[in-house]
């Protein structure tokens, strides 16, 4: 990257931070615990949402924003699901920003206890962009390989979660948990590691119970980083 | 995207397709066909090319170039298999970049007749860099789902041939490789599209023949896009 990139680049990410913290402040107001969630694309991170949000919906309000590149798809599969969902597309840039999800807080309703973004397909860029939220929650799925974590080392080390996906196919893959888990760990000894499966709803129960137990925490007013 | 951020982009990539054209025609005069492989982290670039240097490697030389973020490891992996391999770690940077090309080209064995560059794993930022490249190629695995086109539009735009992945899983996921060809091919009609198995060999002979067609082609002077 040339020096004016950098410069540039760096009055974006400090007005992006300013947007992130208020409105992390403004849903923390209003009792919301806001989940970003980063993967590469495919990593099962709508599928994820899908049987999160099915656990919630009756106790506990969520909510969902999608981020693409391109299509209504995401966001219409939850809202099948009887949950809000709005649909950011980007038009070509590959993260969200905090001014995009700023630009929704109106329509978010009021009952909302839970609010999950699901950021643009992509274990790079995102890293870079908070968007006000009190968790970050990275994505590995068994088939992209347990070599990931070092190879793409930012979503790992900003991430409070490491979730691993598509369990059921550890069996078949040459995957191993243990040490995609490990090489996360190294990076980010305070990632808590989730291993799901949606298909099998592996792991869905322990990420429910933490997220309930996280608000209560956000609601006692403290912090969760 | 801001003005100013558009307009240090426009420039880069200004100055990057310079670099890429000298890079091309370079390569070109040494009889080198240059392929740029695209896709998501774990979409299965380096256990491909591992496959399709093994198959050109007696009667053809390969080299190989990886983009990575961060280690050593894909370089490594086809070093094992005695082709020459040189890795760039971009540190941070979510693509590669011509120059970073240009910088080896003094490298490359006079011999090489196949030069490769495996991107950095990311499915939208490399889409808008000409490494010099006279094919792109943008892999899609199985597991990431038929519905990613339409989402991330322009790696499938820029691309001359799609190879669908990990075509082994296909009888255990839910992934139809018609609809994702059908998806890629209303994006881009021109592309070539190869279904392919690292682990069984499926369509790595057609990769090979095609690859040595396009080289033929191209020492006849003619152009490939």
């Amino acid at each position: 990257m040339n020096k004016k990139m950098i410069q540039v680049r760096e009055e974006i990410l400090g007005s992006n931070r300013k947007i992130a913290a208020e409105v992390r402040s403004r849903l923390e107001a209003e009792g919301v615990l806001v989940v970003n969630l980063l993967s590469s694309p495919g990593s099962g991170k709508t599928t994820l949402l899908e049987r999160i949000v099915e656990a919630l919906k009756p106790d506990h309000a969520p909510a969902v924003i999608e981020g693409d590149i391109e299509t209504e798809r995401d966001a219409e599969r939850i809202r099948r699901k009887g949950v809000p969902a709005w649909q950011i597309t980007t038009g070509g840039a590959c993260h969200l920003e905090a001014k995009m999800v700023a630009r929704l807080l109106p329509e978010i309703p009021a009952e909302t206890r839970f609010l999950f973004i699901e950021n643009v397909g992509n274990l790079v860029c995102p890293a870079g962009y908070d968007l006000g939220e009190n968790l970050r929650w990275v994505l590995l799925s068994a088939p992209e390989g347990d070599d990931k974590p070092k190879k793409y080392p930012s979503a790992f080390a900003t991430a409070h979660c490491l979730i691993l996906t598509k369990s059921d196919l550890f069996p078949v893959l040459p995957f191993d948990p243990e040490r995609a888990a490990r090489e996360a760990l190294e990076i980010n000894p305070r990632l808590r590691v989730f291993v799901t499966s949606a298909l099998t709803g592996k792991g869905i129960p322990e990420l429910v119970r933490y997220l309930v137990e996280c608000r209560d925490t956000l609601l006692r007013g403290r912090r969760h980083a």
